[in-house]
């Protein structure tokens, strides 16, 4: 087994994660540390796995730039439960009403599931122009002193991203970050809650991050079922019940990756920039072929959805990428066509590849 | 790094996985089978991970004897979700009632999160005796026709274990088997739910398997939070949401080591019968000194709770085992002394080393 025979993967998640990391995994798989047995293996309470969780709380606090103001905690359930679990615990009455923006299938997904737990209301849709596009923050209908503002910083399906967290005054902001989280620098200090789904920039599936402000944590009732409660997972220190331990020893292996190895969010930050718009610029200068579903100002760093011109040529594109070695670029079928996601563990020889294809692909094909 | 290097792991959970699992995932981490990447690396929707799931389906099913009644999940939450999905999904009507034994700590979690969330009857309770034994179904108070009655076949902290399920006429039982699922052959015919967290004998922390008779998912109303819903999970085939994708690959090969390594649910059962009266023979033969927890007609086959006639004396136990390699058997506080988890991946080699330190050990101590 070489690096070598690893193919370029463009999944939107499960995503890529970085080689080093991997190949850390790997080395100490069947005796963690000296412990005698795999990570996998410990209980989570021994001191070693605390040492892990404890370490992995630490780097997501340093590269978020937090200190005591926010807890760190580490779930199951993915964004689906969240999407529950942030209605139930934040609105503070049954009176209460939160705002929703929505952008995409995602935070539609986090809109249709909080209207079923308290009064929800729309601060926006894109849903008419099939989620191309984001609302600037004049555009945002808001009732008085919502008891939060939710939006989703990156839609991985439609590839549009906040560039800068919507404006709703103090009303506490509640973002979905899964498929930007960890690729940039975030003013937490606007936001009552930023949660990500592992699976993308963080981690493999099956952990959730969720970062909360401390004095949110009052308005969670003792009577919501227990696994739903963030001040029950606060107070036990993501230890109400055994967490998914190898997710959070993989998510620290990469926070300590992003800050010794790639420089921090900042750094980070750049490199996603210019891999994307080596992307970006071949689809501008061959937009006759290729076709980017999001508007200019609202494309994501994170996933480039474009078309191509017929269903045939999409199918050759994918089928030619493939033998080269770049996968897993089928569009999501709501936009059809191709998605690149090119999260920070791909790399920019990764994305040189893939430009290079599209150049030559453009050329031989019209 | 040899196979010398581990120790022998008798963690009640996360706990021992077998060596062999643990070097095929090592071996084929950077590059599943060929496709270029890792299975943490690729889409839940890719036809490389829908495989692994399949198998892992159909190897439960294999194992457990069940064919098209029941269905299999891969969710995520543990059990702590589950004392809430299973009153949530299972009860009829706000009148309806459930009954439930508690017969350990994990069985009074259950009761306790169940009573917040509906109906339900107290049909036994070993707490006036520490939980070191169990009842006869005569002993069960029940309620005319309730929703289904709860039991723990196997309390993980207490080491009392269910010989054969209890009888409640034709009363759905629900039964968490997370201590001992896959140690021994189930009557599925007589469960409506057996459910189990994978961390002892299936797999990683991370992966809660429920396994449902299909008749039951018609008592899930529509209005519950989406991801509590299991007829959602059932109708989306457990990806409702993005799986816990690296933890199930694990578990299909553990399901693959127990069919064709060790022969199937019927022979790993003797093989824990006889590992577990090693330990228990040493037990009596030194009752002087080891006091098993649990009454013997109810003794686990997968945890053995003993004590020892003093903390200091203890200490020196857990001091020396380690010294030979023998880790991770403190009993939990709430019994004190020795806990010794021998479950599935626990080879006889290693019972057997643990067998010859108690016997030495009460030699020089006595």
């Amino acid at each position: 087994m070489t690096t070598a025979d690893r193919t370029y993967n463009f999944s939107a998640g499960p995503a890529t994660i970085p080689l080093k990391v991997l190949q850390q995994i790997q080395q100490e798989l069947l005796n963690f540390k000296g412990c005698g047995a795999s990570i996998m293996e410990i209980s989570h309470r021994s001191a070693t796995f605390i040492e892990v969780l404890d370490s992995a709380r630490a780097g997501i606090k340093q590269l978020l730039e937090i200190d005591d103001s926010h807890e760190v905690l580490f779930l199951q359930g993915g964004s689906r439960l969240q999407f529950s679990m942030i209605p139930m615990n934040l609105l503070r009455s049954a009176e209460d009403r939160a705002a929703y923006i929505v952008s995409g299938t995602w935070s539609q997904k986090a809109y249709d599931e909080a209207s079923g737990a308290g009064n929800i209301d729309l601060a926006w849709s894109g849903k008419m122009s099939n989620f191309n596009t984001l609302p600037a923050s004049s555009d945002l209908s808001l009732s008085d002193d919502p008891a939060f503002l939710y939006y989703a910083s990156n839609e991985t399906i439609h590839g549009v991203q906040f560039k800068e967290p919507p404006e709703a005054n103090n009303t506490a902001l509640v973002c979905d970050a899964s498929s930007d989280f960890l690729s940039r620098p975030i003013d937490m200090q606007r936001h009552g809650i930023v949660y990500a789904c592992a699976q993308k920039n963080a981690g493999p599936a099956g952990v959730t991050i969720v970062v909360i402000r401390k004095d949110l944590l009052d308005r969670s009732k003792a009577n919501l079922p227990g696994y739903l409660n963030f001040k029950t997972h606060v107070e036990q220190n993501s230890m109400f019940n055994t967490p998914p331990t190898f997710g959070i020893y993989v998510i620290d292996l990469i926070c300590q990756w992003l800050i010794n190895d790639m420089g921090g969010l900042k750094q980070i930050a750049e490199y996603n920039l210019t891999k994307a718009n080596l992307i970006y610029e071949i689809i501008d200068q061959c937009s006759d072929m290729y076709r980017g579903h999001a508007e200019h100002e609202h494309r994501s760093k994170m996933n480039i959805s474009f078309n191509l011109t017929s269903d045939e040529l999409t199918a050759k594109f994918l089928r030619e990428a493939g033998q080269q070695g770049l996968n897993s670029l089928k569009g999501h079928r709501s936009v059809g066509g191709i998605r690149a996601s090119i999260y920070n563990a791909m790399s920019q020889e990764g994305v040189l590849a893939l430009r290079d294809f599209m150049k030559s692909f453009y050329t031989q094909n019209s």
